[in-house]
């Protein structure tokens, strides 16, 4: 079961092929340099060539080629992700479908469209047809693909109102295509779509995406500050469950990340400014309006459609999500981050909680989310980095104090995840991907089904560094 | 201060006048005889003329004209309300607004359009512009009009999701004329919406409306039918707390209420079976068939789009809100109702208590509501009338477990709603109307601001019956 390369490559010429080193070695990685602990251990991964294939057909011939020639595939979008979910960790092929950008349908309330569309054009798309545009969005919406977002991602800016991927509703329906001798092309819905959302392409390829569509507005965007933390907090919360005011993002940041990490922000707040981010729908400003009259403690500081400010803050969904920790990291290398989920009704003592023992050490960062039709809130936590060991022992005072983590500093799906196996995407492995060629290193439970969790996984076939 | 009806008749004949006696009687009636409390103290309530402005300018005229003579003056729409808030109790003018139909601004996300539109046709309007409706209606959608609605209802259809009308963003602003020597027109928003919405026409005339506005879609209407009424609720509950199914309507009917009472569903279901009435959008049927699978207490019986039933049912909204009172008092004529709010977090444990203490007495019919951000339930719940004393003694049974009341068998503003002044709309009929002649009868605080609500308020100046 040696890999052999030079056939695979030499069976594929009349497609999109890159063997050029610099190009391989830059469509090896991802952004999993946001994590220390990852940045360590995946730095020197690089493909033995990538592939950008133009059509599902193409996309089915390099799946059976590599197959025939026991080859890993390792598919991605526009490497956008963090946890290295698109890195060829034991080389081979990277398939790249940034060629397959077809926008198949639009009609009310949903989208036919290609894996390799960036969240940008699809949305360009949609909104040129009918005013809509897709429910969530990653903050990487300018250079990410729907369907490394799917693969890769959980929710993002929309969130707030619609909940996340993998809630009921939030896709419709993917066309997979699995890694067999012949492979077979599959429509999935329902139960049916957690096999292969947010599985990096572990256990198929992605060729066709249907997603629900929102209707689009031109979203007021707008930066309120707080003196105290937890009235930021309550200010987000509350505003989300005004059932009256329709919202696109929510988003609280704790002082000083606004005057130390957001350059265009900073001449405008004091370091004891605590910031909330906000997407309200245009028809709703008037219900915003009212219920911020309400609130003394808050100060509309700035607001995208009546902007005095000499330098544009540019979109404000482009400071949340994991743009908050793309900044800090800008401005200090040292910086890295958490996931946590702040579960209701515990949500705010938890939060409050973990700021009073950690900050400024970890610096909360939070997105308003919608969980079973609850407010609640994600928690992407800015970490002033020291060991992976000090790291770890963060992780651990969240977890005891109830703050479930998903660990970003892992690069499989089980440590990222719930830290136990998901059956239907390991099912489906067993079946779509008999050989264990697509993406491997990723899936803990393929790889090692005794696995203990009581340490950072090491895929064994990992690349060895130069 | 004596009614000079004959000189304000006179002053207005360039007007469209309404003198007839069966017109006049007609025309001076609600949908009142849903209680027989109601019906036993206004069944003979009747005005002296019906005038129909076809503008704001006639309406002003009318105002005018009617302060000058001390005429009362009681404005309605459709007349669909239920509490007799559009009954003029002490006679003199009603003023219909049934020429006022204009839709005059439709853009993203809102309309702007006159009192008297039907909410049918408001819809039709905005859908044929940009594939738009309204965020929510009452079930009178066919017939009643959007001032009317705003004017004498809290919520409806779409409150699943959108919450109620009260809620900031619901309204967008309300254009109003008062009932001086000189009317003045104002535009309310925000905090000055409550003044006149759900205020019955007591303090100003609305003149044009301001409403936000949701994406249309082609509802898939559904009946879903559950052995254990427990599991219907559940069922309704849990798949509004679904954040990525969109949803307009979520009823729950207790046996046998579709068996008794709904002509058309009654041969598809026993005698023991308890409906749930669903309105989902199409691009979300994906999701909700997968939660449906989930459930094996719950049965698929109906959708409008699969219709196999030899005869339609018609709209499953016109099950629901007022409507199931209006089909159960037609099969027995001693029905009527109450209206209940079930609040989080005990919402369902206080449900399962009146349905165990006072079925088939009450039959519990509940519709989903979001308040708060929380889905909880409202509950119409039938009655089985027997006597005032008895009525009475299930609101207090009610209101001693923790369930709120808002009373349908009274027609003051306080005791339809939270038995207390709303000072707001106090202090604009002080100003809007000084002499008191807007919809005389309807708020205690005006006439008897020392009213201790200890029984039924009877308006001293009701016209006597014959």
């Amino acid at each position: 079961m040696k890999p052999n390369v030079a056939a695979a490559k030499a069976a594929l010429p009349h497609l999109d092929l890159d063997t050029s080193e610099a190009a391989i070695r830059a469509k090896s990685r991802d952004f999993f340099w946001y994590s220390p602990v990852l940045k360590a251990r995946l730095d020197h991964v690089m493909a033995d060539f990538v592939v950008s294939p133009r059509s599902e057909a193409e996309v089915i011939e390099v799946l059976r080629t590599c197959y025939a020639h026991d080859v890993p595939v390792t598919t991605r979008g526009a490497g956008t992700g963090n946890y290295g979910q698109a890195m060829p960790l034991a080389g081979g092929c990277v398939m790249h479908l940034r060629h397959m950008t077809g926008v198949k349908e639009i009609g009310p309330g949903r989208v036919i469209c290609e894996p390799g569309i960036l969240l940008k054009d699809l949305d360009t798309a949609t909104k040129a047809h009918s005013g809509q545009e897709l429910r969530m969005f990653s903050s990487t919406w300018a250079t990410a693909t729907i369907g490394g977002f799917i693969a890769g991602g959980s929710g993002g800016v929309g969130s707030c109102t619609w909940g996340s991927l993998r809630d009921l509703g939030n896709i419709i329906r993917l066309r997979v295509v699995t890694m067999e001798a012949e492979p077979r092309v599959l429509d999935f819905r329902g139960e049916e779509l957690p096999r292969v959302s947010h599985a990096y392409g572990t256990n198929g390829i992605i060729t066709e995406i249907e997603m629900p569509l929102a209707p689009a507005y031109d979203w007021v965007e707008m930066f309120v500050a707080c003196d105290d933390f937890m009235d930021a907090v309550r200010f987000a919360e509350d505003l989300a469950n005004q059932d009256g005011i329709l919202m696109k993002l929510g988003t609280v940041f704790e002082a000083p990340i606004a005057k130390d990490y957001f350059q265009r922000v900073a001449p405008h707040v004091e370091p004891d400014t605590n910031l909330v981010g906000l997407m309200i729908a245009p028809h709703s400003m008037e219900g915003f309006l009212t219920f911020l009259g309400r609130r003394s403690e808050a100060r509309l500081i700035y607001r995208n459609d009546e902007d005095d400010w000499p330098r544009s803050p540019g979109p404000v969904f482009e400071y949340g999500w994991n743009h908050t920790t793309l900044r800090a990291l800008k401005v200090d290398p040292s910086i890295t981050y958490l996931q946590v989920r702040y579960g209701f009704p515990e949500h705010k003592a938890l939060i409050e909680k973990m700021q009073t023992a950690l900050s400024p050490e970890v610096l909360q960062h939070l997105e308003v989310l919608r969980e079973g039709g609850r407010v609640i809130f994600a928690g992407l936590s800015l970490v002033k980095f020291t060991t992976e060991e000090r790291l770890d022992e963060i992780v651990r005072m969240h977890e005891d104090a109830g703050a479930m983590i998903f660990n970003p500093h892992r690069y499989t799906l089980e440590e990222g995840g719930r830290q136990t196996v998901d059956d239907r995407q390991l099912r489906f492995k067993r079946e779509a991907d008999p050989k264990g060629l697509l993406n491997p290193g990723k899936m803990i439970a393929w790889d090692d089904p005794d696995w203990s969790y009581d340490r950072m996984y090491a895929y064994p076939k990992l690349q060895a560094a130069e």
